[in-house]
């Protein structure tokens, strides 16, 4: 190959960034051309391109977001835009491309490789972690800080003034995020879609939890399992307790990568690339116990990931 | 004056352990003793109470909320209620009472004296900045950060999707959290409840950005001036721009106190606490144009504040 | 077992306050008291010794150092003061204990179980990552956070005044640290004890990188492969460009741990409590491969760990 | 006017690309244009100068450093460099000259003016807070949060270690930093160099406060009042306690600005870029007491300003 493409495309994740750094430097550093398609599938087909050479992503790695920008295509579900996309990669001698993404671009990835015959790899970025064949995604660890974070501001005024908080994460298919920060902040409660919870063992929990003297507690909701101003109702009605809701948002999406999603954004990038430029294809790189693999993306996109059982298990006893 | 009280009461603020700090040590210093009183006036009531040393108030100058707790309480707004505050505070020979909150606290700490003939000193603590007689009240440049460093991460996700993101941040009756976070993070509008401002100008100033480019924008909305969400649907109505609202919520109240909060604090605590001992009384400590002073909280409470008018001529110039 | 005692040990590392809540809420579940020394294996020795609860653990996960203090106790290398440590175990009746702590304190822990009999457990805390059997220590996340986000801070300088900065991190016997910093920042060389390296390769490095234009540098040292001053002089001396030096110390070993941190901290501290009273001993718990496992202490307290070659090669490859 | 340059210089301050952003937009508000010098005097003389527009400024308020980058030229310090800048900006028919930098640069902006008629302004960007005519120079309260954030860790494993640490901060020639970080993290002494400080008498404060029972202590020293190594050395010898010493160096000049940062920043750039389009010269803006003023810099640059003693005597009484 003498010339690839990258792409970073569906929800942006911090180290994003850190990636494409590992893609454009790994495929220089063996003499590659590398060309950055801004927004995603919306770019490949409108052609805003941009070669990428070691100062374009010289500066980057601490930056949340992605400098190429992301976007979503309707377009390219069709299989004329997925035509037109192949077109202009090939108009631009581009041999193979590189997409950092969530579920849903390493799907039209796959599609556009089965269909158009061209060679792709994938670097999973996606803050919930929903992503199977890799422990971690990029940008999962620095979203559960930035939660972790704002909980532990939260706690400081739950605690001046007795009150039940619950905090509504993202996570619209799995718990990763509320699990994981609901450990972190000690939380006395987490709703998550993939496993059964009764709020009104919750509540019950948090009247005896009052009964013993614990003054304020912290109840997390992943979006997928329901509203947090909803839970926040239910629980002051069953409860009779003072409640406030936050719901954290976008902000979990943003912010400087974690030492963590940089080193991981890299490896990922860098191994990708390297495959890539070694005549592999239709493959996605990932971190399966601390080990670097790859798996075909035909399996990354039929299995799902769930959390780990061990972790509400260890919840329950934690929150006494 | 051989024994003091304190308590902070209100919503929690950043810094207020630092206030505390103040209090306790400075009057120890004068070999004056220190009662806190829990749960703020409800404790008092109460009768919630603890003996406070040098130890009690060492290594809290780096936490968030208030290791005295805050409440509301009915009862005091009752002149049963303050005779039964005072009953407590007489019969735990207590000379004095320093009250660290908000307007309502400082309110509750007038009146007090006023029927019952009691020494008391306010310090001002609001993370809105809404007390009159301070240039800042305890917690405001704390909280102005922390929705900083939200907004920073939200700027990201902005950027990478080319969206106008409406932001909600506290401030029931005035701007000024609103008004320093949306210079601090470049926003291209704020909405606040003591100034006009026009949504559909706001629209108009969007829609001709992006004609010039500008791909991602910050629109701040102070609580008292519009809900975040509504906001945010009219602007997708009006530009049809994508936009998303974020409310910061409680996580604004806590966290721990910046330099400038925690410096702030315990020099007015240790203002109030001084004239106090000195035989001054009803007045509340404050800090206008870098120089300390006292003004009587009949004048402070009688004075509203409002955001520097300067601040936001200069916003519209740099939100170009 | 009806009674089960815990310290932390040797240098302190962010997350021993949330495996301390690990252990003692994890016996307490399982109706076993917990008895907490202070000061490590001296607080043993001298019985420094309280009952730790539910609430004793309450509001400390996300704070750094130990509650229970750590110290270094020369007494206890003798067999005279290993004995003192047995007689008052069991006039507390502590039946079994669990050590957090780094290889030293694991190696106190297996002695006094050969000589005494006594069922020990061990949790790996350690910033410097240099425990076998486990991929990651407590601690280790935060302490590169840490340095990560000192690093970035020392980027904004270095880059507005075109300079070398040469970073000296922790690391006294490996560079678990200084490579997952080097990357995550995009740094220019690392030196590390564990591997071979050539500073007057690097030099050359600087040299060539600033002729392509890279106005500005970083350079990280581990502390057991130079001072960094040293390091700093030599490159001045041998390219004659503008350097500094910054020795990050001991401000790696504190601060709120990182969610990862947390929940590291969290899983090792239940697994060794519930392994210790389901009758195993002499192990120290780990994560391998995301998984968690025991070790029997013989086995870890021979081996040791040295840094993945695979991030050198792509730290190369990306400080192009 | 119809072109102004603008320059940043001396050593950087978070906070001085916020103030950039001001003079750009402010100036195009006004439609007057602007050209933007690097490296400060040495940029100048070489006429590295690149066009500002609107979005030149975008997406910077957030970063620490300058994008502009910053330098030290001897060749400025002599009227044949000073002639030869003058030269340049004629041939850029630069009419004005908005400098913002430390007391060095001003020095070169009043010389320059004074030689050669042109028109100049200052901004004051120091993170050490040298700067007279103004309550607060650019970049200091950002520089005292980031030395405070580092403290608060130290303050951890001080604690858990029982250890005294003396921390070295930045402050050649005053101890603004040192003073406000020392109160804000609860120091139990601070060394500076305009006020008289007794080491031995910081020793005996130390031992009676171990002997009442503190068991971990923070001494701040201003780089200009002694090396934190000697500092150290002494309290070792002459206390017999367990000592470290944690030199911050260069982090205290980088990393995001903080929000007071970014809105003084802004307020300054914006007064000195319109004072100077209404014909003024000479001057410098400053903050006085919450208001903005100028001042001619020749009064700016004859006096000194001092820590004021208020906040030593606090000192003292808060570190009981």
């Amino acid at each position: 190959m003498k010339r690839i493409g990258v792409i970073t495309s569906g929800g942006d994740a911090p180290g994003m960034n850190a990636a494409l750094r590992a893609v454009v430097r790994s495929a220089l550093h063996r003499g590659v051309e590398v060309l950055g398609f801004h927004h995603g599938w919306r770019g490949v087909i409108s052609e805003e391109v941009t070669p990428l050479n070691t100062k374009s992503v010289g500066g980057i790695i601490n930056l949340g977001g992605t400098i190429l920008r992301s976007a979503r295509c309707r377009e390219f579900r069709e299989p004329e835009g997925r035509a037109q996309a192949m077109e202009v990669l090939r108009d631009n001698r581009v041999e193979g491309l590189v997409v950092i993404g969530g579920d849903g671009s390493l799907t039209g990835a796959k599609v556009l490789m089965e269909e158009h015959d061209i060679a792709v790899m994938g670097v999973p970025g996606s803050i919930d972690n929903d992503i199977a064949g890799t422990d971690y995604a990029i940008g999962f660890d620095t979203a559960v800080n930035t939660a972790r974070d704002a909980i532990d501001k939260v706690r400081d005024t739950a605690y001046s003034h007795d009150r039940v908080f619950v905090i509504e994460v993202m996570g619209r298919n799995n718990g990763f995020i509320a699990v994981d920060v609901a450990l972190a902040c000690g939380a006395e409660g987490v709703l998550i879609p993939e496993f059964p919870f009764s709020i009104a063992e919750i509540c019950e929990n948090l009247k005896e939890q009052r009964s013993k003297g614990k003054s304020s507690s912290i109840v997390v909701v992943a979006e997928g399992a329901g509203k947090g101003n909803e839970v926040c109702d239910f629980i002051v009605k069953n409860t009779g307790l003072e409640a406030r809701a936050v719901v954290l948002g976008h902000m979990q999406r943003g912010g400087s990568p974690s030492a963590f999603d940089r080193v991981l954004a890299l490896r990922l990038g860098a191994l990708a690339t390297n495959r890539l430029l070694s005549g592999y294809r239709g493959e996605m790189a990932g971190l399966v116990g601390n080990r670097l693999v790859t798996h075909p993306l035909s399996y990354v996109l039929s299995q799902t990931k769930t959390v780990d059982a061990e972790r509400l298990l260890l919840l329950g006893v934690m929150a006494q």
